[in-house]
């Protein structure tokens, strides 16, 4: 048997609004296609204005550009991350400040972020790993007190909730000022290469169609608000062709059984190793908090060291079962290491040499899994 | 009678490789048809190295980051371009320079460059209008001279050449340090959105596949030259999916069927107009200088007047033929007008207010040009 790590899901209709958004006659950005995905996010989600862009690296670049980051200006973010994530507010001079993760879950350590806190901080990135909330009341309750912005980095965050404070059931991305989504094909709906950025709050909401279309005032101008556009201000092209958004849509109208199959396939994973792998080895399972939704995008595993996953990798590949790693600190990168002196974050160290992914997507078979469970299973017993 | 200005062609195998592309299981970036389009590319122009990016803004983005630039630095480009040009620059911090256009052509005054170069000058961006070659003899022999980067703006200029004092006939985009092109849908060869970086000098190979992986050794890892990677350099997400390599696929195959239909369209209004409206009527028509090939990218017509202009686009419209202008001088826009004092490039200004952009695209038909060169003629016989 040779089960792969992910398998990009077709819902059966891409091809088919892929030749309708073609034989439309115009397949560049914002066509029939981009609309239909605009409108069914925002009035799934009840977010204020999505807006599809090629990557969510892309995305997170226009918000960085939007919150008018400067040369100097402090953006705190966990060091478990995408590199996009930091890169984004690299490329408009930001200092980066690394947080470290939880102990229970490699999202960003809430109750570190505000010794972070310095006159210069401009903004809070949380990432929403593995699409489990952070606790997003306490975020926005610094960001509100110390006049600072949040941009949601959801990148595997699509149809995931916080649960907040007030009892309200709030969708991830619908709560900072910004967010930022992926449809990379590794994610749980995607588009092959894309992304979204979510514009909640209203001040952003003109300059982001703006900086969406290379700077110019276009989109008021085809909305006939204006009577020629031109140069106003920075941009780039962050517009996906509407083939892109074709494929999207299909994916969007499969939404519930997309989820609903990776939801089985991760409480099945759960149901067999909680209580058994996390009760007599030293592995943490996923961690979803009271606060937080699961959106199923992940089902992962944090051995006890660095040479036990190892082992366990490799036991898994020579049985045909490709289980994989995920990020590397980035403040103990080549780009960055020389940036900090000593900065210590041990548990984002541990998550990157522990933690593991399993194989997990749509088509993957109960006979798949099981297979998987049994030498994963099997693993831990010779040890 | 209805006529388009553009119409996006359809080889007739775009979705049979959209739907092997997807077949493949890779729709993310550089899969199988990411790779045919890149050997494509190198084969038939001879690029040292093409690399798709999701726009031809992204692969100006990808120069501006591999030349290094910084704040201060200057670029020296014509006003009379497109806004990603400056765009890319200004996203660097760099200082534009805006040249003017010639008298016959809005293409760059080549002979305005040297007195535009100080000790702050990074690099030069010839922008190869309407698929024209600009004299890169004179262009890199300045930039030889000042150590200057060259980065060739060939967005409208797939399959155009450049006739050298050396007797070659060298590609577009093969000569400058780099070089980046557009497929978008209004392009000659399309992918909806899309654009590719052409590296043609040796130092910028490795870097331009770090880059282009958000700064990751992501590339290297692949090939096996490196044991893992991680964050080594600034970067963005530039790749698109290969969704788009696979129309775009489709297209290259194409490309000598486009290029003679475009061709001939091309020369049927020049037939119709040569000697009849430039000799009659105070009217620029396409200059080709001896040093470049055609294209077919565009044909256009610049006007005496602005108000001449109007009324041939509206007299157009109301006969349901849709031409259309092109750019406005970037040195005058909102952006950009405060940044100067009393920049005054008169011929960036003319083309700014009299080039009409006439319909051009492989379905035009033979009699749909007819109506269209009767009525252009109709309207200067009235006047």
């Amino acid at each position: 048997m040779k089960i792969l790590f992910n398998k990009p899901y077709k819902s059966g209709n891409e091809l088919k609004y892929i030749a309708d958004s073609i034989e439309s006659g115009k397949i560049s950005g914002d066509g029939i296609y981009t609309k239909k995905c605009h409108d069914f996010l925002e009035n799934k989600f009840g977010y204020n204005k999505a807006l599809l862009t090629t990557s969510c690296t892309d995305a997170l670049e226009m918000a960085a550009i939007l919150i008018d980051v400067k040369p100097g200006d402090e953006v705190i973010m966990p060091s478990y991350t995408f590199v996009s994530t930091a890169n984004a507010f690299v490329l408009r001079g930001a200092k980066l400040v690394f947080a470290d993760s939880k102990k229970d879950h490699p999202g960003i350590d809430e109750e570190a972020i505000e010794t972070l806190i310095t006159s210069k901080t401009k903004a809070i990135v949380p990432v929403h790993y593995a699409g489990v909330a952070c606790d997003m009341d306490k975020i926005m309750e610094l960001a509100k007190n110390y006049d600072l912005f949040v941009i949601e980095d959801a990148a595997q965050a699509i149809d995931s909730y916080y649960l907040g404070k007030d009892g309200l059931k709030k969708p991830l991305g619908s709560i900072g000022h910004l967010a930022a989504f992926s449809f990379h094909e590794t994610k749980n709906i995607i588009s092959g290469e894309g992304g979204m950025l979510v514009v909640n709050d209203e001040k952003f909401l003109k300059r982001a169609e703006i900086i969406r279309e290379k700077g110019t005032n276009r989109s008021a101008f085809f909305r006939g608000e204006i009577d020629k556009y031109g140069w106003v201000d920075v941009g780039s092209s962050f517009l996906p062709s509407d083939i892109i958004a074709a494929y999207l849509y299909a994916q969007l109208e499969s939404l519930e059984f997309i989820q609903d199959r990776r939801k089985s396939i991760w409480n099945r994973y759960d149901n067999a190793f909680r209580g058994v792998l996390d009760s007599k080895h030293d592995i943490t399972l996923p961690f979803i908090p009271s606060h937080a939704t699961n959106n199923a995008h992940m089902y992962y595993l944090v051995c006890s060291s660095i040479d036990e996953r190892k082992k366990l990798l490799a036991y898994l590949k020579s049985n045909g079962i490709l289980a994989v790693f995920h990020y590397l600190s980035l403040h103990e990168s080549k780009f960055f290491n020389g940036k900090h002196e000593g900065l210590n974050l041990k548990e984002s160290d541990r998550y990157t040499n522990c933690l593991v992914r399993l194989p997990l997507f749509v088509e993957l078979g109960e006979q798949e899994q099981d297979f998987i469970i049994k030498h994963i299973n099997e693993f831990y017993k010779k040890k």
